[in-house]
């Protein structure tokens, strides 16, 4: 691999004008592509004897054959004649490989590159490198059948489908020299995510990004079906293509047994064109030309299985679905199947290829870039060489005031904001914010002081064009899939950004985040791949104050779905107030190689520390809030009552609230916990608390109230391995909602003031007896609040205007920090 | 709402030509049009005078207003113009909303239709009910701002977007004569699924399917932004649609002050020119074209907002994004807004739509089709009114004989492929199988025997096509959102299905879950929604065997998403073997309103019980395995080896058989878990067990290593409860993959049996000092176990060829039965 840089070869987009090849470099290029085409039938099928410098025996193939044929020869082929356009224009590209089971194909123009050889030792540039090459190819120990991490070149796996194009974007995203080669699978293109990727191109700027080529790779078959894109007209399909805004240039080659050289030479011939119209737009843009260009893309008609035996067993195989993946499924059982193998690996000529200790020939060697160009080599693709950290500014200094608890109301996201904004003045080109058109509604758009959404289609006017601009940091279509893919991208590519959705849809993206946790776990252990900045969302909009949308908006189970995937790689955050928020996101686009979430409110709502006291309470992750409890120092509490989200702080400060004036002798500790982590055993978090100290926060014995933000088993989850687990009684989302206000929200399921005072009555035994009229007293609350909204629509005044007694008797008087602002604010959005 | 009734009114699809609107019947449609938008604006902004009788003071205004305006006014024009066509043409009509945020909109034209008051008998059709009809919406105790399932004529709430096409389409399978009007909101366009869910038209059958008709409500804006659709040209929109596979009608009306009497007629005029296309279309189809026809879709360009203040506080508010929502937050605070609103109201001449007790005036009420014409009425969209209970053949007919436990081989879904094979042959017009390109790929293509992929691209010929035809009960697109999203449409239309996925990419439709789930919930608790078929899921290629892809594939965490919902309405099944795969299945498609997640695989694997067996065993969700214990009748166990899964099971039962020949004393029971929420509590979920019959499996003190399909924690969840839980230790997938054979796979994250063997000796006190030396020889075996994957790529002969030791004796002499077929059958695909 080559060492750590930050600077990238410049690129020039020259237009070399499509020169016609000599048969030398038509040679060239169809010996490369030869040359990779039988490194990968040798990975998928032989466990030695890889050059067949002895006859091929059933002992030379693998006893269990795994991985995919049909797609690879097709992204060798492209790879090929990648390399010789990358050489003759220096030109820097990535290769991004949509259909990312063609594994054995990327790893394959890695060896042939080189840079295979530079990252792994041991798989030399010699016969018995191939053998191990070929042998470690999914196999026990080795590495993955896709173009996994362990793949000099990728920033993308390919295992689930429908990124490839957001990725590639991502990746282009201000850097302004680069080319994303974006292979698409027809199947792939099938899916939600790819099919709404096409129009990025309204997204991406031409002076500032990079361009993104589209390569539809039309071969016809899935894995047993024909796809959608082959099966409509060549006019449909170029309607469609120029529809999301592209020129199409279509090649269809390889069918009716058409010589290699002409497939060769029409193929460099079309991809000059297509280079040289992205250098013409290149230039133009920069000589001020605003109007969107129709960027190239390529429709990539090829057979599938191209160049394996035409049919086998009597069923047509190259050039349908039967060749997705091991066409040869008993090659090493049955002889004849073994016969054909050996035909189908000689086709490719391998002598002409290799010399006689299994190196690769000199002549053909030379097609390959070289170094940062080739693109297994890239440093865009090991985005960690190239990442620097973000010049944050000082979040203190965007505080909320917060002389005592409870003492000012701040809308925490709006906050946030305002720190953003600096972050983004600071860092004009590496940080971005990504959001499906909700940054104004998450609150956050003071960022616009600094910036614009980055707009490329049609500008309306000032009238409603806001903050609409032809570059900008912020970035948002209606897609979570692709901000998703696009902060993916842009992280990958060694860069930093946030993710800001309403909580309830990012379960959109789950099977999204899935794969990038896994990313990241499987880097970790990868030497050479430097760490990148890692995956922070935040989401707001929250469960609690869909106040105008309802129950099909809650949905707090992200975060059960994020903490299972490994505990090195996901964090979880819950910021009660503004300034804890701030400390929080400080620390998350400081870190790397997570995925951060942090779960915060939009509305004004009360403070609770000042910037000190959060700053100390999101070092501990957790701690016992002193000023809101009535504990003797030195002695356990009667009962806690733990929180968790801002909502159910409030709650819990508010019935500690009712505890202090109604049973005066009664000890109440309040604990609140920032770092959902902090829960967990130390032994199964690297955040986790150990026993001891958890049990001096919640006690051995003493019963455990606990107001938890989403559903309330998680918490029995992460901590049903402590002392006092069997005292632990959680409160939180049931699955009720469709209520219009927050309170009775909060009354729906059980998490609201009254509630828990009942709860705490009903679990501190001594007070069962005495209290039972208090019990009463709340239970009659409850129904007057909620029969008062039925009658108002909005919440008692007791709650709407309530505040934390310290504050209380000096705020009253001025007329008191006011948080029920939502009708004023607009409340939630969309 | 109509009474219970299987027979829709029959649609003729009549061609009636583009008949010149005479003043009066534009001046009707106007009509209803305004009394639609004065009830949207009066829902959204009045809590009493609906009619305004009296001046208009801020006590008539909402103190929250929740809601939103900017797509109502939009979907109010359509479907009144919708209406004077169906009445014209008799034509059964189902009105699917995108933009399920303009539910103002919908419940006022259900009322103005008079399905609202039969639905909601208090909603009366007068002053008072008008009042109620405004007060309840978006208020507590009243009823949701979207097009929720309290809505009648509903079944898509469009909370979520996305996802209006794939419903629409979901619903026009096998119901021939059925129009789907589908309104597409141009921000919910630029969402993924609904991208690729144009190309539903290619899977639709002119003849046996009904028709959908897509409406892109190009109204230009999102929450806070433009709409990308909306900032293309016209021509880039139209090669947009047109490569979609549609014949695009553009209309643009509203703007620059348009004659609203205008705008009707040449809307009139444009939708019966589209319906009459449609009827051409069917006639074409059902005289023999085979030819698949460019259905037209209407590009729908009207002002966001239309008909609202242009300008509010100085700032465009019509036809721009400040429209979104409650274009006037502070009517009730600011006399200002107050007076705004009023001229609002007042700009729809109340005086001229309803009569001096409140009531629409005969002549405008008289638009509405009759009885079930009404879209609002329309007995598909109550899909449990059409319910049929499928003709189910008897699953026991297709059972796997197993002589013995272990003696037989099978692979569990293709076994259940057999039986579907005759559900769909007994049922060929209400049932159908829903695949990512999956349907072969998870062993199902038994079903081929009795029909075929439905397609309608082009065809190849029967080279490449098998199973193709232009009608079939199987559909397969690559996109996960897709199918759910067709089978939900075709289930909430009182259909039945199944939905089979690779397990670890069901993730992809987590959140169409949640949306569904909470749909199911909701309709629970209504009344006159009468129960649907429920949402079946087949999760095959499960974690444990993804021998070709490894670890990006792998992903058991969709079940812990799923019991995050409601317990009434999931349940979760992992069948053993293909007996209990039958047994399960056939409950599932019985039953109604839940959605099944049933988890299988597809390999080749040792079958333990006999149908009869497999019976009593789902009949009780769970049990002991007596036959493979050894525990003494009467006496607690030494320790319980529990399972829940096909690949956990087994490595029990070799575990079990490990014990019982190297440690004849110890007391082993063997419990095997098919129904997963038998763990739970009684009061927890329906299918809870009592903490008695749970002690009494499980027992209150022994040692029990729970060896789970899934992430370990859920069982803890599940269990936390539980006398015995400080004894459970579980077993299952830590995120640890990427090996290529099964037993490795197992040992990565310990569920292998000589871990068990291991867990064993370190839990039961007595075994510790006595069996070091076994426990050591189970560490070597381990050892030796990856030592022999790495050295020869699969695994070990004694795992390979491990057979139960009941059939052990004789099988061995014949052979036995052979699990290890993966490398013959393919293994995984994809």
């Amino acid at each position: 691999m080559s060492t750590p840089s930050s600077t990238v070869h410049p690129s020039s987009w020259r237009a070399t004008g499509a020169a016609e090849l000599t048969p030398e470099a038509i040679d060239q290029i169809d010996r490369w592509w030869r040359a990779a085409n039988y490194l990968s039938v040798g990975q998928i099928y032989l466990l030695d004897n890889p050059l067949m410098r002895e006859p091929l025996t059933r002992d030379h193939v693998k006893p269990r054959l795994l991985g995919h044929w049909g797609t690879t020869p097709g992204l060798n082929f492209l790879y090929a004649h990648l390399n010789r356009a990358i050489r003759e224009r220096e030109q820097s590209t990535l290769y991004v490989t949509g259909p990312g089971h063609g594994g054995p194909g990327l790893v394959a123009n890695s060896y042939l590159e080189g840079t295979y050889s530079e990252t792994y030792s041991d798989i030399t540039q010699d016969d018995e490198g191939l053998r191990r090459l070929f042998r470690q190819f999914s196999f026990p120990g080795g590495i993955p059948s896709h173009v996994a991490p362990e793949t000099p070149g990728s920033i993308h796996e390919g295992g689930e489908l429908g990124y490839a194009l957001s990725h590639a974007y991502g990746a282009a995203f201000d850097n302004p020299d680069l080319l994303v080669a974006a292979v698409v699978g027809d199947g792939e293109a099938e899916t939600g995510p790819l099919a709404t990727s096409w129009h990025s191109n309204k997204f991406v700027n031409p002076v500032q990004d990079g361009v993104v080529l589209p390569i539809l790779h039309l071969n016809g078959y899935k894995i047993a079906n024909p796809t959608v894109l082959d099966r409509i007209s060549d006019d449909e399909l170029r309607d469609l293509m120029t529809g999301y805004g592209h020129t199409p240039y279509f090649f269809n080659g390889g069918f009716d047994g058409e010589d290699p050289v002409e497939v060769h030479r029409r193929f460099a011939g079309l991809l000059d064109e297509v280079l040289d119209h992205i250098a013409r737009i290149k230039a133009d843009a920069h000589a001020g030309n605003e109007e969107r260009p129709a960027w190239p893309m390529i429709v990539f008609r090829t057979p599938k299985g191209w160049t394996c035996p035409p049919v086998i067993d009597g069923k047509k195989t190259e050039d349908s679905w039967r060749a997705h993946q091991v066409p040869l499924a008993s090659a090493r059982d049955t002889p004849e199947h073994l016969e054909v193998l050996r035909g189908w690996l000689e086709s490719y000529r391998a002598d002409e290829l290799f010399d006689a200790d299994g190196r690769l020939l000199p002549e053909i060697a030379d097609l390959a870039p070289a170094g940062e160009l080739r693109m297994s080599g890239n440093p865009h693709a090991n985005g960690g060489l190239l990442l620097k950290d973000l010049r944050l500014p000082d979040f203190r200094d965007f505080a909320v005031d917060v002389p005592t608890p409870g003492g000012a109301v701040a809308e925490a996201t709006r906050v946030l904001g305002t720190w953003l904004t600096d972050v983004v003045r600071n860092n004009p080109d590496n940080f971005r914010i990504f959001g499906p058109d909700e940054t104004a509604s998450n609150r956050l758009q003071a960022v616009y002081d600094a910036t614009d959404k980055q707009w490329n289609g049609e500008f309306y006017g000032p009238e409603v064009d806001e903050h609409l601009a032809r570059a900008g940091r912020v970035m948002e279509m209606l897609s979570e899939h692709q901000c998703q893919g696009w902060l993916e991208g842009y992280l990958l590519t060694g860069r930093h950004g946030l993710f800001t959705s309403y909580e309830a849809f990012i379960h959109i993206v789950d099977s999204m985040f899935n794969q990038h946790a896994k990313w990241l776990k499987v880097t970790g252990d990868i030497p050479w791949r430097r760490p990148v900045a890692s995956l922070n969302y935040l989401l707001s909009s929250h469960v609690w104050r869909q106040d105008h949308n309802g129950f099909s908006h809650q949905d707090p189970g992200f975060i059960d779905h994020v903490v299972n995937k490994k505990a090195e790689i996901v964090r979880v955050y819950l910021p009660p107030d503004a300034n804890t928020l701030l400390s929080t996101y400080d620390h998350c686009l400081r870190s790397r190689q997570y995925v951060n979430v942090v779960v915060a409110g939009k509305q004004p709502a009360p403070q609770f520390l000042s910037m000190e006291q959060a700053i100390a309470h999101c070092s501990r992750g957790l701690g016992i809030w002193e000023w809101a409890g009535t504990e003797v120092v030195g002695e356990d509490p009667d009962v806690v009552l733990g929180a968790a989200g801002d909502v159910p702080t409030l709650e819990v400060l508010a019935a500690a609230d009712i505890l202090r004036h109604r049973i005066p002798d009664l000890k109440v500790r309040v604990v609140n916990v920032v770092d959902l982590m902090r829960l967990q055993d130390e032994k199964e978090h690297p955040h986790g608390l150990s026993d001891k100290d958890f049990d001096t926060l919640f006690t051995s014995d003493r019963p455990v109230i606990f107001n938890y933000h989403g559903y309330p088993w998680l918490i029995h989850r992460l901590t049903y391995r402590r002392t006092n687990h069997p005292n632990i009684h959680v409160r939180g989302y049931k699955e009720e909602g469709t209520t219009t206000t927050p309170f009775d929200m909060a009354m729906l399921n059980d998490i609201d003031r009254y509630h828990l005072v009942i709860d705490v009555i009903d679990r501190v035994p001594s007070l069962r007896s005495t209290y039972a009229g208090l019990r009463q007293e709340m239970v009659d609350a409850r129904l007057a609040a909620r029969q008062y909204t039925r009658e108002h629509g909005e919440d008692i005044p007791e709650v709407r205007e309530w505040v934390w007694p310290d504050v209380g008797e000096t705020a009253t008087e001025n007329g008191g920090p006011q948080y029920d602002a939502a009708a004023a604010t607009g409340g939630d959005n969309e």
